[in-house]
């Protein structure tokens, strides 16, 4: 992490990174608010989707944005909050879809930290659990940019409202999180041992292996486990379905829920009934 | 749930809880303002300790407050929001010492939803992750009290300030929630499962379990995964120490970490050196 906390340090540091990126130090220093334009990220959790279930922290960072980069998960609503001038750019993968490659966002922050000053990436959910939030700040401090995580709700954690919770005394002890959808394509091995577990298990970015996480529970003697999908958890147009775990892709289809949407297995489904 | 969308609705509805709780249904009648004294409960995450880590809506609803229900962890700061007349009662539990029993609680959130209108249950992190949040829902349903839910950052989501995220890219493909202290007072057995996996395993109140933890890890073969502990994620005072999991009783006596505390094991701990 590199501090800025004097001006002497933010003098240093405006040299110091003018030589390694070569870029106009003179033009820099003529800006008329300096600490305006220190290179800085901010790697910001939205929520699940409802603007209002982003942090305190979060919403008054926005409120000084001087660009946000943000992704196809993060409410839009919440782009009103910056400044005039701020500038918006999507930078989204679009489910099973065209994306933006993950160096051409490191290339844009870089592009927007060195000539706007404070960049906000904005990223549905929790930037660090399954949102690849870290590269970011990595390449961030390795190009002399200043970095600030900021945690988000993710969006297991709206399963609340729709009674669930992710633990219950004496029902579940432990929740596994695990993505559906592997840089190489394929299910966590790690569903196997989730499986055996007490745990509450939910899978993220899996509807496209609805078949698989259920051949799999009915291979190891549990398709009756209770389970539910959630799409679009927090947000008005919230829907779920519930039942066992055996039935996902029939219930999935049925009731048409698709991406994005959060899988979640275990007893802790069943407890409003 | 029950929706008080209209004011046929409300009447209908304090003249049934009036029949059933036997209170005084004229007196409430004659107060100035109905609505305010509905009686409702928000069981709201009150972040991992950072105020600033509130949800928006959080925020918003604590300024609403007549009586607040607070435990240990959540940020005493947070009830300087709350309108003049808001009662604050604490209902924490002192790590490994005294506490309110959860009936008391209960009977506290029946008490002030009926005599004050909105109840707030705040709790430290997530009510929903370990912290028996839908218990209460379960509760003051039964007993005809509105309920509502607002999720909360988790500790665990605040590592991300210790630049340890729960996930990344080839590295960690889950991550594993395990609580240290079951009510049985047993480690849960979930943990030789998640040893096994590639998942990051997160231990919340594990502290007093280290021995046994770094023990487990020994024999099975894993002493030597690099494991942290941080203690007061997210607050002025937060520390951590980093090593092995095999010296993590060790590292917290020579570095007086204690409760409260979250202990991280896998890769991920060690991505930043």
């Amino acid at each position: 992490m590199i501090f800025l906390d004097s001006i002497s340090d933010i003098i240093k540091f405006l040299i110091d990174f003018g030589k390694k990126n070569d870029i106009d130090f003179k033009k820099l220093v003529k800006m008329k608010e300096i600490s305006d334009t220190i290179p800085e990220l901010y790697v910001l959790g939205a929520g699940p989707g409802d603007p209002e279930l982003i942090t305190v922290k979060g919403y008054r960072i926005l409120q000084k944005a001087k660009a946000v980069l943000y992704d196809n998960l993060a409410n839009k609503d919440l782009l009103s909050l910056t400044p005039d001038g701020c500038e918006h750019i999507y930078v989204g993968k679009q489910p099973y879809g065209d994306y933006t490659p993950q160096e051409q966002i490191h290339q844009l922050i870089k592009h927007f930290a060195f000539n706007k000053g404070t960049v906000v990436r904005l990223k549905g959910g929790d930037p660090f659990i399954f949102g690849r939030g870290f590269e970011e700040v990595l390449f961030a401090r390795e190009n002399g940019i200043k970095t600030c995580f900021i945690p988000g709700i993710t969006s297991m954690q709206a399963s609340g409202l729709e009674d669930i919770p992710l633990t219950h005394r004496t029902i579940s002890e432990s929740v596994w999180i695990v993505t559906g959808t592997k840089k190489d394509g394929r299910l966590s091995a790690d569903l196997q041992l989730a499986i055996q577990s007490k745990a509450t298990v939910v899978i993220y970015m899996g509807m496209k292996k609805l078949d698989e996480i259920a051949q799999t529970y009915i291979e190891a003697g549990c398709g009756n486990m209770p389970a539910a999908i959630i799409q679009h958890a927090s947000l008005p147009n919230q829907k779920s379905v519930r039942g066992m775990v055996k039935d996902l892709p029939e219930l999935a289809e049925s009731n048409q829920l698709t991406y994005p949407a959060i899988i979640i297995i275990g007893e802790v489904t069943n407890l409003s009934n």
